[in-house]
């Protein structure tokens, strides 16, 4: 028994010259994957009408569900709504609803309406109007042959609000044929073969309906197993064995076995024990702090820290001692240990992260090469520095840098709390 | 004369479940476009056989070049070498130069190197081998029927390696057909719609092979000018006097007439007269520093910020009065103005931003709302601060304050230096 068939079309000319990359496609297929529906392809077009017509024919040929995102908007370069029209006929009507809406968000944002905004309110009347909370653009849902077309606009937080309000819950309805479970182990510090090398064995006793696959990222690999099958509590039952087997062979690399970014694992670390953190960046210029504020609540242990790009800014908000700048240079581990000590006093937290370093592209004169960063953890009573090079560009360079900050404190907490 | 035509196919079953964004696509594109050619079709499929060679058959029926990325890397799950090698016959072979390669990179990292890893210098001896600087999987050249395909590693700093040293030369050389001109104006502030009526004129007189596109992101909207043609320097000629036209028409809101980031356009203006920044960010937890530090040479002019996530770090570290705190509370004009007068003085920066909000999901019990933010800027003896309100969840809230903190920077450097 096969699983609902999806494929996903993308519409915009910003998506083939590169303008604008595709994040919908990726968050739809995780919704309809939780669903148990397989996305077969995914296919991005231009705002053109062969190209897009060229695109529902060949989607539909393979697959039981199309969902169709961008070309919706108010400008003349959104050409959607003519062509489902003429693709699947009937006529175009005015929706009052939507004209009410579309209505009241111009009025309550007290900005000047035009035509065109009020005849995002035109549908066809082949369609189901999927309501657009958030914003003026209406999706559109249409069958034929028992197959489902949706349309929905390409801003993703409006075609996320149509997606969870009135295109999952009708799907669901729809479908029920089968399900697929995921666990992910998420690991750290080591390269994607030689993590498959040490798990080959369970790798080789999966039985058939379970699938291992790698995806390597920035210094971290993550295992994700996949089982297809009728019954959901049995694919759990036949996949933890396996996932347990392989998190205690990787013990020592294994962050998490959710599916989570770090900074929420270190969340969960920080917050079941009520300790608090405080940061000092350089090289990294915000981004570690940033990516653990991305995380709800994060504010009950991240106290703040400092962004510390010049020397100023090191000697004169966390205390670094400008003779140890001079004589070690900002980059070096006494200037890592003294701004990890240095931010963790001044705001009274538990423990300290700090990083500094030449990202490139351009060296500062300093004898270290370019992609040479030292980071520090600072704990009770403890401080440990760690040199890292990179050998990357300089945005690479600053992720991996924010990756293995994270990683650093992450491995510090585990030993001094023992995790 | 019709321009060549691309499809680009994406592999890898983490596309299609959503676990990875793909970037790889977008940068190819935008590569491949300033060269003139056309993408017509982007195309993600799951890491299966017969996935992938209907999509290799069905893009080689519309497409003159075909770029692969992706299946190439060393585990079990990737299969796209074995399929390209039965599509277009042949045998394997070692390529002696990529067997070199990938043993130095395994000795000079130190680490232990597996079977899996020599065979990758196993290539089928009907390509022509694109060398991966980069890293251990070579890229793969095909020729049939007057058609290329090229297959590519999907580590996206693997890829751009060898797009540029191997690629993009080898298609330059071959396809001089035409030529295609892209013009962008940057503006911030107002709606998509209501820039379209604005200029609804002007975009009425364009000429059949010169377009309009609207690009809306974030509190911005791009405008994007596209000319096709035979020959460059005439494209240039034909579409300038219209960029000129928009940009004029425009002026109170356009950012630059570069597609550059906003944090771009900002250290432009700091670079150019000598001036320096500081920031204090709460709520945005380090974003703001994130983007301007993306900007190599950010360090000329950006001297460090403070994360001040919790009232503590707004008083220890850049004396935001505590009783300011009391009275007025966290998120008000009065700690947002003394944060950006307290972090500007104590780097002994010529100008200061600063934001403090609630961006949920959760309130802190304030009499604020939700989605309230309070920015402020300081310049020589004038402070100026703005109250937002965002409605969309965290992500996206902190996102916008992130852009509109910049532009009211922005806005604020334009009226000191009457730029």
């Amino acid at each position: 028994m096969s699983n609902t068939a999806v494929s996903i079309i993308t519409i915009g000319d910003e998506l083939l010259i590169g303008q604008t990359i595709d994040t919908n496609s990726a968050w739809i297929a995780q919704q309809l994957n939780a669903l148990g529906m397989d996305v077969l392809r995914r296919v991005a077009v231009g705002d053109e009408r062969a190209a897009m017509t060229n695109a529902l024919d060949a989607e539909l040929a393979v697959a039981d569900v199309v969902i169709i995102t961008g070309g919706l908007g108010p400008t003349s370069d959104d050409i959607t709504k003519p062509l489902l029209l003429e693709y699947f006929g009937g006529a175009m009507r005015t929706d009052e609803r939507v004209l009410q809406h579309v209505k009241d968000i111009f009025s309550r944002r007290n900005r000047p309406m035009l035509d065109v905004n009020l005849r995002q309110a035109d549908v066809p009347d082949s369609c189901t109007v999927l309501f657009n909370s958030r914003g003026t653009a209406p999706g559109m849902w249409f069958e034929r042959d028992g197959k489902v077309i949706v349309s929905l606009p390409g801003v993703p937080f409006e075609m996320m609000g149509i997606m969870l309000d009135e295109v999952l819950p009708r799907l669901r309805m729809r479908d029920r044929k089968g399900a697929i479970v995921h666990y992910t182990i998420v690991t750290a510090g080591e390269g994607e073969s030689f993590v498959a090398e040490r798990i080959a064995d369970i790798e080789g006793s999966l039985p058939a309906h379970i699938k291992l696959a790698f995806l390597p990222a920035l210094g971290m690999v993550k295992l994700r197993l996949t089982g297809k099958g009728a019954d959901e509590d049995q694919l759990h039952k036949d996949i933890l064995p396996y996932r347990d087997a392989i998190a205690e062979r990787l013990q020592n690399i294994v962050v998490s076995l959710q599916d989570e970014p770090l900074a929420k694992a270190l969340y969960d670390v920080f917050s079941a024990r009520g300790i608090t953190l405080a940061l000092a960046e350089s090289c990294t210029g915000g981004l570690i702090a940033h990516q653990l504020t991305q995380v709800p609540g994060a504010s009950g242990y991240f106290m703040g820290g400092v962004v510390c790009y010049s020397n100023g800014a090191k000697t004169d908000l966390i205390g670094v001692d400008a003779d140890t700048l001079a004589t070690h240079g900002a980059v070096s581990e006494a200037t890592a240990k003294e701004m990890a000590t240095g931010v963790q006093q001044r705001l009274g937290a538990t423990y300290a992260l700090s990083a500094t370093g030449l990202l490139g592209p351009a060296s500062d004169g300093s004898a270290e090469p370019i992609g040479t960063v030292w980071m520090a953890v600072a704990g009770s009573g403890r401080v440990e520095a760690r040199k890292f090079r990179f050998f990357y560009d300089r945005e690479r360079n600053k992720e991996m840098a924010a990756t293995m900050g994270m990683l650093l404190l992450f491995r510090f907490l585990k030993d001094e709390n023992n995790i």
